[in-house]
């Protein structure tokens, strides 16, 4: 589904600078691109990537059009989002089968389905369970009694959604993720751990996605929360009675403990994890491996084990790369010091006492 | 299934203070409780909480009595377990299927099943399987030839157990957690990573609760165990041979490699890990996110990566955030130090030498 | 399969010494190992328990011969190697099922097999999926669209791989990992994250063996590759676009971001991440729970967050083990300094001012 660079240009809204005749056949990183390829540059790391790229045709911001004369471009305000649209018109999302309702699917009689539901073989849908329109469903997936999904859903293979869980509409859980499952609750008494009933829900709302086999606890009473437009990438737990804000962006083992609560648009980077019970404030920024053990005000960055200040972090970071040789540098200043001790107190013998 | 608080009280073995007729539907959080519920204070951080919160009882232990006077009181010496008891009362555990073997799950016929079972659908039994009285198999679960499934176990969907693992009584493994792959064993020879077969089991002894998505792996020989009583998370992994020991409380994305052994009470906690072939003795507590590369004696608090005993880890961290200040009050000292040797040098030149 | 100690170092390629004529049932550790079995020392460092074992033989190398006389001696050049060796000969790998089609699979009509495949009840084999000779799958398997499997594979229950992905010769897939989900592919625009279509693929070369409950991103386009002979344990996740080298070990919990490139012969110890567009080195290594923020040249040994070449972060953590205590040092030399200073103040007020 190739088109000349122009109409890609006009389709995507990006100026165009050079021949809008050349024909474009899609989109790649700029190491990798051909020349019937289009690529972007949207990060000034990357600008000097610009001098060997094999690309046709580059989307940039108008910044750093003069950087390069190769080649057209294509100039967009925000390259990164002109890029996704040209992914978009280029390539394509997934196309999933035809609405079915396979006869070897398991629904059952008291479950509801919507119109033009894709439900393949092999899948499970229990008892009470509401599944509402254009949704589809990958084999071997278990849909649990009285779960209740919206619109447009997309549910690959092998997920399981314990009982009485909720997902908005345009939610899509990819394969081996687990959401609802009982959390680590227990009552130790008598050199025994005793379980406590998980009775609670998870209720993921609108346009949330989540990675390969996640695992979402149920909340104890009440529901964990994620919210509304939020990303998780894989292997990513949060704990029971968690309440994940809207548009957050959660990158792969990740762990959020228990009762958790994080503002809107918070990023948490990559294994990073979150103790219990911690506010985590609007916008904030969890640095990669991150060991977070108190709250987050809004737009604060944190990073280090346990966390801190980002800025902190890395300064603490560097001080500390100059420890070995601080120690070495501090006995040499403890023998001045003592060197001078005895200079002074062999010159103290011979200079008249002042004070008698 | 509400009832009076003078009813639960007695259910739950706790003393009241107050009105007992008061009817109570549910139990929640100090934060969420509403006037017909029962919450609880168990940690002492929480008694400030006792002001705000709207629920219509709260379990405390008879230490915090006097801090609140405004609603009826239910005083336990163990205020955490007669919560859970009041969860088990007014809410109780998830209700399975009703026993049922699914014309749709495939048991192979060399395989037994004991009274009362409900094997769902899609669910796979291999070759002489055995699986004993009341147990519950959610769909699409994998039982493999040979294994050995005690009485009253609960397994989610997605579950896959190999060949020849050994489960105990009143097990549970939560949806898509893996009993039994094969460890990482390879002798590398002449370039190539040759794979050793992995020949033991896994043994899981009565009262474990796994979490969702975990991997233990079998024994290259003998057996991988998990201790009675003891609890998992989400996304944890054992390594091969490794001995878990009974009661032990591990936290979400726990790894820990081959050939450990932990003794009983032990407690890891979220994201820690604990290299080869290391002894954890018994209550050892494992901090969050630690790297352990050593053994734990008995009650041994450890933390920080390596880990360390937790009081010194702690020491060492508050001593860490001081050293950017201190290297700069370092290089104050010696520039002091230089002036007084110059001052030193000076004033002995003008002070009669005594040693001549 | 027992057999005589003689045939059995004649089987492996070691040399004799001792009574040949013993019967050997099987391996073991060395501390798990009795009168019938064989077991081996390959890391010195557990050449001391060669006193307590009970093992009827020990495979072991020419240079600690003299520091055991009890029982008889395999030598090997390669003792670890040997003994894999022994564990083949006395055990064997897994015995699969006979090939077999099960009528209860799902095969689209388009979709190949070769000759001698297994392929188990409810697994989905997808429109257009090429699935070679001798293949394994087992239950519960899902293999997406145009999925294309070499010879002798093996894929155990309730693995996804999704659309597009391609498996070479001799690979596994242990239980519940997902092969080519979508990445954390995003373009934030308007408060909105935008998903980015991720239209690569995931290349996995042969002869690769991957643990239970891993993810492997599918690229957004081109192709996330795990090169041949790698060997991956159980959670790892890897993501998209990263390119694995050949005959990497990466071991549980791994996280590797997107867009990374590693070299061959690579070890990544468990818990470890690499952040995304980094090049690791052939023959690298990667010490557990490492934060790997820059590229790694060949053969070198990183550890820490952020890692560091090891040496460096190995005296970094030692020197850091003393700062509490350097901290109280330095007070002291500061009094000292103090005192010296007011010493000299005074005596420079009873000395001629030789500079008037």
């Amino acid at each position: 589904m190739g088109m000349t660079l122009e109409k890609l240009s006009a389709s995507i809204g990006a100026q165009i600078l050079g021949n809008g005749k050349m024909q474009i056949a899609g989109c790649a990183g700029l190491e990798e691109a051909g020349p019937d390829e289009v690529s972007f540059v949207a990060n000034p790391k990357y600008i000097r990537k610009l001098q060997d790229t094999k690309a046709g045709a580059v989307i940039l911001s108008a910044h750093y059009v003069k950087t390069t004369q190769k080649r057209p471009l294509l100039v967009a305000d925000d390259p990164y989002f002109a890029f996704r649209q040209a992914m978009v018109t280029l390539h394509g999302f997934r196309q999933h089968p035809q609405p079915d309702i396979s006869d070897k699917a398991l629904i059952h009689p008291t479950a509801t389905l919507g119109k033009d539901c894709c439900i393949h073989p092999m899948v499970f849908v229990a008892a009470s369970a509401r599944i509402a329109d254009r949704c589809v469903v990958y084999p071997n997936s278990y849909i649990g009694t009285n779960v209740t999904i919206g619109d447009d859903c997309v549910i690959y293979p092998n997920v399981a959604v314990y009982d009485g869980c909720v997902l908005g509409n345009r939610v899509t859980l990819h394969a081996g993720s687990v959401v609802g499952q009982d959390g680590l609750g227990y009552a130790t008494h008598g050199g025994v751990h005793h379980k406590i009933p998980q009775v609670g829900n998870v209720v993921i709302e609108d346009d949330v996605e989540i990675g390969a086999n996640c695992a979402i606890d149920r909340a104890t009473v009440g529901s964990t929360l994620i919210g509304k437009g939020t990303k998780l990438s894989d292997l990513i737990t949060i704990g029971h009675g968690t309440r994940i804000g809207p548009h957050n962006m959660i990158v792969a083992q990740v762990g959020i403990a228990g009762s958790v609560q994080t503002g809107a648009y918070v990023s948490i980077a990559g294994q990073a994890g979150i103790a219990g019970h911690l506010k985590i404030g609007d916008q904030a920024q969890v640095a990669a491996k991150s060991g977070v053990i108190s709250d987050v005000p809004d737009k604060m960055q944190v990073g280090g084990q346990p966390s801190l200040p980002l800025t902190q972090a890395k300064r603490n970071y560097l001080a500390q790369a100059k420890m070995p040789q601080l120690l070495q540098q501090f006995k040499q200043l403890q023998k001045r010091v003592a060197e001078l001790e005895s200079q002074v107190e062999m010159a103290k013998s011979v200079i008249p006492d002042t004070d008698q």
